[in-house]
């Protein structure tokens, strides 16, 4: 921790996060502005620029509190055990709430680059991370065969899968889904 | 063929459907009106809603134009085979501006429930029972054993891999990628 990010609580920045998340909900990306932020969460936005630096960051790290648990945290020593961890971890009305969520800023990702990139720096990239690190330590045990040719692509399973659903059947991701899938789909393409 | 619907050539079709398309890639779904599709295509507003009856009904039918084929009309005596032929007919230039075309209307989805049910069932749904009787025939076949539990997922991993492979690697799916996607996923999910 740096002295500079150790000026608010992480109790504050809990607070700050869930304003934003419901400012993004109320008015959408485009119309959420630093000046609602700071007013809403009754703080100067000197602070907000020296804390999050930009628009697009505050908003990924805004979702990036919403998650129970990263990927890259979970290791239970067997790959079936770190996918029941995962789902474990998933609540099903905030798996709701965040289909929703990222519904609204699927349109404002394709008109904003900065958006685009701070989303995956600080959101997709370390959990495709944390899942590769969970797939090498399997491959390392002897759980999946290295030259397994899903292994690359687990990532456009699980992420398909929370895309596909809303459209195909109306509903979101929920843990019986999840597993359903994982144990359909993901485990015997990797061959476990 | 009822009178009706004959009394416009497949070529002239063809042509309203091909101006459907590029104004809504010039304009987008919410501001595509029947009036610029009537002055672009030299056509009346009354001969529109005679062959199309409305405007998500004619955005959803030019989109199904797009489609080299409908798979329900694959059938090729094998599931390797069926799918082989479904990647044949794909044109990696057309997947690409499928996959613009359909980021713009993903927004306009959520705001039109018309539109929402015109796709679904004039575009997706068939689609899905053409997906659903090729494996049915595998089954038949004994290709796929009937108790195999990736088989309700098939269009989950398809679609899928469509929305999620620009959000993870910003590309468009290819001809390549849909071939070992389908060798790597689909096919050891299904036990072929």
């Amino acid at each position: 921790m740096s002295a500079r990010r150790s000026r608010i609580t992480p109790e504050r920045e809990a607070e700050l996060h869930e304003a934003v998340l419901d400012l993004l909900r109320e008015v959408g990306y485009e119309a959420l502005t630093m000046d609602a932020v700071a007013a809403r969460t009754k703080s100067s936005k000197a602070t907000l620029y020296r804390q999050w630096g930009s628009k697009p960051e505050l908003v990924a790290k805004a979702l990036r509190c919403t998650q129970p648990v990263s990927l890259g945290e979970i290791d239970t020593g067997t790959l079936r055990g770190d996918f029941a961890r995962m789902v474990a971890h998933s609540d099903d009305a905030q798996m709701a709430k965040d289909t929703a969520l990222m519904r609204g800023l699927a349109h404002a990702v394709h008109e904003s680059p900065e958006l685009h990139r701070a989303l995956r720096d600080l959101l997709v990239d370390p959990e495709i991370n944390g899942l590769q690190a969970m797939l090498r330590r399997a491959v390392a045990r002897g759980e999946v065969r290295p030259d397994c040719p899903a292994l690359d692509f687990v990532p456009h399973m699980l992420i398909g899968a929370f895309i596909a659903l809303p459209l195909i059947e109306d509903r979101s991701v929920d843990r019986e889904f999840l597993t359903q899938f994982i144990d359909a789909v993901v485990f015997p393409a990797l061959g476990v």
